[in-house]
């Protein structure tokens, strides 16, 4: 079943270590088919390098595995939560990439410093704040996809396709799983310029709203200009 | 029609993530036929490894499409613009490479700091003010090219082939693609050599002028002794 | 005697450049078969991209070549040492890989500033105090092993399996070479990362106990429940 | 005439783009023959990809072309007086490297702050003074090699390999051209270390002079017991 988006999954993964966003098995990506409400996941701890299309595992929305001779990723809980709260999104990627890592390692969000950001992200890319002993100890997750959402309570996710899990590292998202890993891609990039930029300047300030506006909207929305 | 400038500008663009100054699509070429006062620039949006010749167009000083079915890059304005005021120049170059984009992103100019930029640069390699809402807003894409130019009132666009929008990212030149590109390769050295030197020794100063002139009249005009 | 351990230490030892963790020789890889007392190791400064089978080295504890025509690496007391006070380690590293060395070099351990670090070492991966001139100028290597494990003196080395030696570099050990090379790679990577967070944020705290529990009893231990 | 010494220079040149030492033509490697009193040395910028055997230029110590149908290195007269000055060496390279030029950029020599340093360089790898305007103005690529000279008046060319040259890039050498590009990677990997360490720490303090003796002396010397 699924064997569509098994394979959309499948090469979605392969890109990870193909963009340097992965070492080992650090990182996983999903999709989702709305219409049965099914979820397509990389199956935990395994090598890159030996995936195929039939190691794809199939969830439904409550984490039960509905197809597939392997467990689904750890982090299965935290894509399910996603995909019920952002009811826009079609596939989540979670990586330990090694700018945007830094970043939830320092606890901050990610400034809007240039247009290479405004071109994706509508703003400061968030980070969560620090999850609680009892979330930790709980489902723990789960429990990190409600701190995401908890994030987002007034912000849009499709306008901020990514985030950084205090203390862990970033997860992003898309229409798809493709484009989920393509805004990894900029997540990562963007970070490193951040990074690289306040090494320079500690004190540089986030660029100016109509700068931000014109980035995003050349690329966005019913004007947008960008592209073919 | 400009076949032979169309595979020129084709190859240049493709020098671009060869030498990992692009992400993506993050970046664009193009050259100008002077007799003809036509201009050659990669199309919007399109994926380096799947360019090909035809995929160029071809637009007049104005910006209308000569040739081509393919819309034209966005920043395309700022390509014309730099054509008409910096008559010596062949081709252009706009990236967001990643050391260059972090001295933009800082709002500073990258200082001569060493021999490898008096090589190619004489003297600081500049960045813009901040553009104003007016402009942002505005006709963006060239007014980007105006500040530019605003930012060269009082210098060679020769002596200096390259320059930082705030906030933005880098735009190279040269006497063609090829030129440009090799320009904007340079940039990019400089600007993480630069950049590393600060995080070491945030006081260092500029060269002196006796060894920027050295370097740089090595390598250019009438006493020029490097090279065959 | 003892091809397959030999042939596991050279694949072992040939990761080494594959995840950039040596230039030139600057490494070395050793296993042990514990019923026989004898280990395998890499002969001393041998290319790597010349190394066969028949070139490891088998040596006893004490350090006499059993078998092999080449000297074994000058490392090989402190790679003795180890097998002698930790028992339940099967293979050993050493690098200078050019983050953790960094660490080394400032005299700092790594404090756990997230959860990458997490998985795989529970709490900070200690730097050994300064050796004394006594130390250096008498059984050198030997004594390297002997600063290591008074720095493990209440601390499990399979809880962290690896250490920074003060001015010098990392090692890294495990249930096997591959096992041990893993840690390596993985002590790079979160050497990279802590050093990059700490240039972002030099006030970072580690991350909380119950983080740092639930991380890496998620893949040790009775409970484990990450890979298949 | 000197056609292996030509295979041999060429070769090392080869090596730089190999080692990720060159950007362009930004480097040279050169070679002695010690009884002829002539010197090998790469042509002034070509490219690396076209080097042929054939295009190596035959100089004396003084300068003169005795074979070769292109111009040397601009940077000639810098290789020719370090062989006149130190008569242990047999092969001389100049490159722009990115993190030894950082060092020289910043116009500090680097200290030796981990046992990578101590078992190549016998201490810090010192930074020449800045050279004069009438230094920089006469024959300056010859002044070049006088600063260097005098930055070793109290130093061992053989104990140190190595030299920065004060705003523009590390020279390195050794016992003929393959040795000299060895040490001008160790000079490079060791300048990155001690850049990142010191962004770590910049209160670090070399490493003890124990230390580096019983680095430096096991690879070097009558006492020497690394490798084979």
């Amino acid at each position: 079943m699924l064997e569509e988006l098994k394979q959309v999954v499948l090469e979605a993964n392969l890109q990870l270590p193909k963009y340097r966003l992965v070492t080992f098995t650090w990182g996983n990506v999903s999709g989702i088919d709305r219409e049965k409400g099914l979820v397509v996941i990389k199956p935990s701890g395994v090598e890159y390098g030996k995936l195929t299309r039939d190691d794809m595992v199939v969830v439904d929305l409550e984490g039960n595995v509905v197809e597939g001779y392997l467990k689904p990723s750890s982090d299965t809980p935290t894509h399910l939560l996603l995909y019920k709260e952002f009811p826009q999104i079609g596939g989540v990627v979670h990586t330990h990439s090694p700018w945007a890592t830094v970043w939830a390692q320092a606890g901050k969000g990610i400034p809007a410093l240039g247009t290479t950001h405004a071109d994706y992200f509508y703003g400061e890319i968030p980070c969560t704040r620090k999850m609680t002993d009892a979330e930790i100890q709980g489902a723990y997750e789960e429990e990190t996809g409600k701190v995401i959402v908890e994030t987002f309570r007034l912000l849009d996710p499709m306008q901020k396709p990514g985030v950084l899990v205090y203390g862990h590292g970033p997860f992003a998202w898309g229409k798809n799983p493709y484009d989920a890993v393509h805004n990894a891609v900029v997540l990562e990039e963007v970070a490193k310029l951040a990074a690289r930029t306040y090494y320079l300047n500690p004190s540089v300030e986030p660029i100016d709203q109509s700068l931000l506006d014109r980035h995003y909207f050349r690329k966005h929305g019913a004007n947008a200009y960008y592209g073919q």
